[in-house]
């Protein structure tokens, strides 16, 4: 217990510190060790994907479902992709320093911004192991110390993985501080973690809503969440049904272990029953089920092949992450609207639509991270958005919305150049 | 108790219905309503000052100190800038709606952000009244529903400007749960208020450490603090003296009792027997005394009429809200930095010098809300920076730092227009 209380003291001590130096280190310092990372992710392939294999192989063992086993699975093709967001974040411009929203006063006062780090990130994650990476990149690149928590079911990849950095981050004279990763996947250290206000300037919990519940609700330092999307898309009655046959497809059936992966299908009653059974038909091959309100069922049922589940309430507001789809007919836009009111998460929602009105009041009127007009949700990313990679998706609205890049985990300082200026 | 519980709903649910409304509110309905508050003021004003008079008398009778009465009194120039301020507010641009960052990109899809309010804020305040306008005006014309809780000490002046506000905004048409003042001002109110997440997007608390303090541990959303300044100014070997003279004077003197007034004047052991008895003799008018370090206490001892203490270690990071300041004689600009890390709340610090090298380091190296290179910290002020009147002074780095004007109480959301794009 007494060396647990040192080791997080020493831990913290330590990305303070890091911290302090990676302020004022220079673009092409912080560039180098990325570009290193990104090599060394491809050249330590064959560890990487062996301890990830022996995360997989016990986590499968112990009855793990197939959205969380796919969420945790690392492929040549996945670090090969990794090792790009990591080179994508070196090309990204570094935030640090940039100088913004200068003007002189009347008083001769020029008065701006300057962009600064935050200071010492947590993250704390579940499963999916580039997080390791991605994170660590991104703090790197924006000039903050991180220290990485990530879950127990992934420890093996992750230590792997932060050997890659360490070892990155060594050859380029960065101090170890700047990424740390802990490997005890105790809970209680969890806890601990989220009281060392005067080390940690904000914590990221990235995972399940038991987590981040626990981390809005034992955290003594800002907490930026997010992640759980239960995403809606709304097929209006002036809906070109091509796209929206692609769109839902896509939202649905691309990715649907993520959060930005469509959970509800919205038909406006005028054309339910043309569009409907196209789409159910596309879902159908992919093996989607589908769990149908009453007029959905009714207008479906006569299809044949398909997976069709009645509805329950709790299908409402229900984030899948399979492949699964709650479908819902509504009366007008109006509905369409409140039924997102009531059940989105804040997430993504997409309407299909050539009606100029209605997309734009969808638009307007949806309060959610980010909202579509004719695409599919599965763009809510740091990459398709151009961020480079991301820290997170927050569905909160302060400090930052939606995508988490680089910009994202900085603050700034007022800058004041004067000439003995006083207030009168 | 029950009464309280459906009281506290009662208020959650008419903010959280106003919320609504005032996102869609036009800029010249907020304005209308912002020049009414300000036109009402005036007119009022004899029932603001008789009200203010009470709270002023009664905490006098009570034992406040001079510089809470201060901090409580109102005149009838106050009310004058209060209402200046109120029509600056107007006059300013509507952050709502503002478009920016768009882009399109290779694929076709427009993506950008679109700011919108917060929704619903608390504002948690002790003493000074005006902050009841200041801050119901900047979340009218924000779009941000908001629900005010001042201090007890200045109850019957709130409730005569609250009623100010209710009346214009019953003029504009504006939901009467856009701003509502509890009147309230029971201790456990306010945590009960720190547990309504569901309804309060933002809390805001103004006021003494212990209030803010409270205020972060307890509550169950995000917040955004600030108001404790121990200021620095650093008056280098290299500095120009009338400057540094002036510049000391106006942080210390002309409004001692607000965060940005200077607590701390450290000077380079170069020119501190030149500089301290000139500056001391400008503070002794004003009846500033001084707790000097050994340093400057050898060298001040020969002057007359000074007030000197001899300063002891809880001077160092103090803020005195009074004519009193510290002094503390440094050996570099490093010593100088070192002190204002371990003792600097993060508000504002300046440094005076002429040398550019050592201007540059400060701005770059200190880690503060406002850095200043030869200006009086008295600046830090939301007014002062161009952004019309303040919520308040952040300290910390997320979501906003330093003044807060509209666009600080404002988020945004992604806005994507698309033509059927899906996910490769």
């Amino acid at each position: 217990m007494e060396n647990d209380v040192n080791e997080r003291e020493e831990i913290g001590k330590r990305a303070r510190e890091a911290s302090r130096r990676l302020a004022c280190l220079s673009t092409e310092i912080k560039n180098q060790a990325l570009k290193e990372i990104a090599r060394s992710l491809i050249e330590s392939k064959s560890e990487i994907l062996k301890a990830n294999r022996q995360d997989y192989d016990e986590a499968r063992a112990s009855g793990m479902n197939e959205a969380m086993l796919d969420r945790l699975l690392l492929t040549e093709e996945r670090l090969k992709s990794m090792a790009d967001d990591v080179n994508s974040v070196a090309a990204l411009p570094d935030p640090v320093g940039e100088v913004f929203d200068m003007r002189t006063m009347p008083n001769g006062l020029l008065i701006g911004k300057k962009r600064v780090p935050i200071g010492v990130i947590a993250a704390i994650y579940e499963s999916r192991p580039n997080v390791t990476v991605d994170i660590a990149s991104l703090c790197l690149k924006s000039g903050n110390a991180v220290i990485l928590r990530g879950g127990k079911e992934t420890l093996r990849s992750n230590i792997a993985l932060a050997r890659v950095v360490a070892v990155a981050l060594q050859r380029a004279g960065i101090p170890d501080g700047a990424v740390q990763l802990i490997e005890n996947t105790d809970r209680a250290l969890v806890n601990e973690l989220l009281k060392m206000r005067d080390v940690i300037d904000l914590v990221i919990p990235r995972g399940g809503a038991g987590l981040i519940k626990f981390v809005r609700e034992n955290a003594s330092m800002p907490v930026v969440a997010g992640g759980i999307g239960v995403c809606h898309t709304y097929v209006d009655k002036c809906a070109d049904l091509d796209k929206a046959v692609a769109v839902v497809y896509n939202a649905k059936v691309q990715r649907p272990t993520v959060c930005n992966a469509l959970d509800t299908i919205l038909v406006h009653r005028e054309v339910a029953a043309e569009y409907l059974p196209r789409v159910a038909k596309e879902l159908g091959k992919a093996g989607v089920e589908l769990h149908c309100d009453v007029t959905s069922l009714a207008i479906l049922k006569k299809g044949s092949g398909l997976k069709l589940v009645t509805a329950v309430a709790e299908d409402w507001g229900k984030e899948f992450l399979a492949l699964i789809a709650a479908v819902k007919v509504v009366d007008s836009l109006d509905d369409a609207l409140a039924h997102i009111e009531t059940y989105g998460s804040g997430h993504s929602e997409a309407i299909i639509t050539e009606d100029y009105t209605s997309a734009m009041r969808f638009l307007n009127e949806v309060d959610a991270a980010a909202v579509y007009i004719n695409a599919s949700t599965r763009f809510t990313d740091g990459s398709q958005f151009g961020l480079g990679a991301e820290l997170g998706i927050s569905t909160q609205k302060m400090h930052a919305r939606g995508p988490m890049g680089l910009k994202e985990i900085t603050s700034y300082k007022w800058i004041i150049f004067g000439d003995g200026q006083v207030r009168p």
